[in-house]
């Protein structure tokens, strides 16, 4: 069982440093200097007090905390030796597992990185897709040092964040996730479209991969959300409403190739901590969606 | 330069069966007749006589007319042995070109439907794609003989009539084809979608196949139409809408991943001789489509 | 304050029929009868007892617990003579107040249905706009009488239902009340619309009448519902969405007279205890509209 | 029968003069010019050499040839003794039928107009209701007099150019009128709605007037356009759909108070000489509409 805040706050000194001490790679002394500010009044306060260790840091000490982070599908990735936060959220996207040119690319763009900044990429991988990840590598490669320096340590403060999340049973923090819902209403009856099956797919570059499959409820609703409790990885998705089907079973006389069978939405992920809904409304001859509310 | 329907009914007998003896697949006789019923009025008049010839036949002529027909994928097709007509009829869905295994499904159903009926399996091909000629070859398999004679009867309708409408000028046949048409209406301007890139894909069994791709003009439309001129072919397809690409253009200020990019209407065809017509309306947040009108 | 259930199933009979004799009209014995079978574990279980009472009555008692019903805009409630529930029921559609000529109608039709089956014609009026009243009176003639019987003590469980609900504070009854919500998404920017004005109006015979006005929130509702508490009465409705102000204020340019200004969005409600939710979809140039939920 | 522009480019000046001396009021001195300078390449042509003969003089002959026009809602206008141009212009709004009181708004606009300006003031009013009339006053009043100056000749060239197209049979103008059209898409079946009313009433300060009854076709379209011929006057408008009908018709099961039953569409027309097409999609549970194309 995960401790509470106010355990957190109690507790001794070295229980403290051994519960949250890996929430910064490599650098417990985090957890050991904000041990004894306690107590903290909520856990982003806790986490405030965390990151504002690091902004006291002079460059020196802050490059040295970098350095201790691996690179994304590196060296470490691929000889299974990094922390196992890290193995966690790179093992995420598979970055271990790259094909050999895929790999490649990785490499290069780590090299030219660190040439160039002195210190490895860093990313909060959980609220990326490999693709919204390397689009993202390639841009930041452009930037000024100064740029990317405050860029890795707002990464580190994303990680950190979604590392003692999981640390704490009581955590309290929000904007930490998003959600993705959907709906459908059958406007032929006015009713909300129940046992219409629907699948979510993260499309892009890495290939098709089926997320998620359900059915709407009475409601029209899936019941739970698509996604939730973790954040929702920048790239491209599509849902698959199997309306023809739905129609069919519902006694609607359709040709053989119905007009409506498998419907796609195709959309794109731009906002990890965001809400979204994505409803449709639906004949045998007519759908509409949108980003809904 | 295609004779009119003028010249044919002034022409000579050999020359009228010249140009239109091959309208039924070894059965030149069947325009001797019509030639000494002339004139006809119109092309739809010259074919109801072809026809009317063809029913006046005892059933052991008709088992020999329908015997004079190649197989769908059969052995003459892969021998390359078929009239003209036939070839490009089959070569359209490229059935001589089947994989080992497909082609044995195909090899299965001819056996099984000639054992059964004791003539070939008649299919207007050019109103079919692979997946619908497939599951209507499957189907009429368990028809009444006297009822697939009649629909063996009624696909030489089908294939003598589109026959005949490339043989003369001014057939002046409705009903022979389709026509697919889309147009795009940008709802945040109040405005038909200009440069929008539409492509359209054949989907399906069969793979997915590109069979255009077209821009919209000043009045959302694509000119001319996406598909005309022949029947659709009875499947499923995809309409894919460049929709991110052109609010982009715009200016429309969109994250990384825009919510809507290119978004695919998926769409099935039963009327091979119906008219489709598959607008989007749409803004960077919501799009609707129907069959419309 | 109003008694709780578990004080009425504690309390002296005469408490009790002091508190509930007045749920039948003129018929306090129905609150004495079940007085005496307390306990009950419910006021879905109290009403039901009540109206067994009434059922386990020969036609004759029934008939007589019928006749002790006021009129509909009838000489009672023009003389001010009903009880006070009946006044207040018959007084939210002012039919004390009518014109002579529509009091005429409603005399005729009170005369003629007393005159066929011998007692008042019994209607739950909450659940009813003038309209859907008349229009149930002139129907509700035709039947045979025993129908009408049957359809007399179904009002008066209807209306009993309601006045007991408003006499116990905890009475946990569903579906005695309807439900009326709207939702503004603009679709141009792919955001709930935030501060547009809503008008919710009374259409229909009786001319048009204001129910309530309301502005959209953040999350693009009214905050409240629009109607709720009550039955919806039966009849036609218009919302009326403020779109051209709403864009103008957003910096939307628009001519002097804008495609869209004020969305009228007629509607008629035909379940007094359903949920209506009526939300719309719109950018300056387009709006769709359903009945949502 | 009207003349044509051959006959007009041959005839006599005096026939010329006799034909269009009245297209500019009070100033036949313009054919009379525009006749020596015959031929002309087309009626744009014809109009624009007029116009250029406007733009030649001197303000001191400007003012008098505005000055020959009269106001609108004036003494000249209630007393009856406007050219019968001015008089059909005036009486399409029936400006000499208005009430005391809006009457008095005219007459001080009338009077404070010249007073500022020094002459009346021009609008061409077949492109205005009444509303966008009294508001174009209200607004131009408030002008700078060169900008006043150069608005009036504009709007005597918008006047000339509609009196010069009902004088010439092949007018060959373009972008005189506008077109009001309409579209019915019946969503539950997905295709267009047959036989349903459609009433398009003007709307606005000056009442609720009905222009246009029509029913749609099997086309879904009401056949020929609800406006065209003319400009469209600016103001506002409602295309009223009898959806409920329709669909009771069609043998869809409804309630007493069908969801939907007259379906107001409530819309502002802005350009006079613009292409409004307003369709709408239909079931009996919603509908969607927008500015078309």
């Amino acid at each position: 069982m995960l401790p509470t805040l106010e355990f957190l706050n109690g507790c001794s000194e070295a229980e403290f440093v051994d519960l949250l001490g890996s929430v910064f790679e490599y650098a417990p002394w985090v957890a050991v200097a904000v041990a004894r500010r306690r107590p903290h009044a909520s856990v982003a306060a806790l986490h405030a007090a965390m990151l504002a260790e690091l902004d006291a840091l002079g460059e020196g000490a802050q490059l040295e905390l970098l350095n201790g982070h691996p690179e994304l599908a590196g060296a470490q990735a691929r000889a299974g030796t990094m922390t196992s936060d890290s193995q966690a959220e790179q093992g995420s996207l598979a970055l271990g597992e790259l094909a050999d040119d895929r790999a490649a690319v990785w490499h290069r763009l780590n090299a030219d990185y660190r040439a160039r900044f002195g210190f490895p990429f860093m990313l909060c991988i959980r609220r990326h897709t490999r693709a919204s990840a390397l689009r993202e590598f390639e841009r930041r490669l452009a930037n000024e040092r100064n740029v990317e320096l405050r860029n890795a340590l707002a990464e580190i403060g994303r990680i950190s964040r979604l590392r003692l999340a999981v640390r704490i049973a009581d955590h309290g923090l929000r904007d930490i996730t998003g959600r993705l819902t959907t709906h459908v209403l059958d406007l032929s009856c006015g009713r909300p479209a129940r046992g219409m099956r629907v699948e979510l797919h993260e499309t892009g570059d890495a290939g098709r991969r089926r997320l998620r499959a359900a059915e709407t409820d009475a409601a029209g609703s899936t019941g739970a959300a698509l996604l939730e409790g973790e954040p929702l990885r920048i790239g491209r998705y599509e849902l698959c409403f199997h309306v023809g089907e739905y129609f069919a079973r519902r006694g609607v006389e359709v040709a053989d190739e119905p007009f409506l069978d498998v419907v796609p939405i195709a959309f794109g992920i731009a906002e990890p901590e965001g809400a979204y809904h994505i409803p449709i409304t639906v004949t045998p001859w007519a759908y509409a969606t949108c980003r809904g509310s």
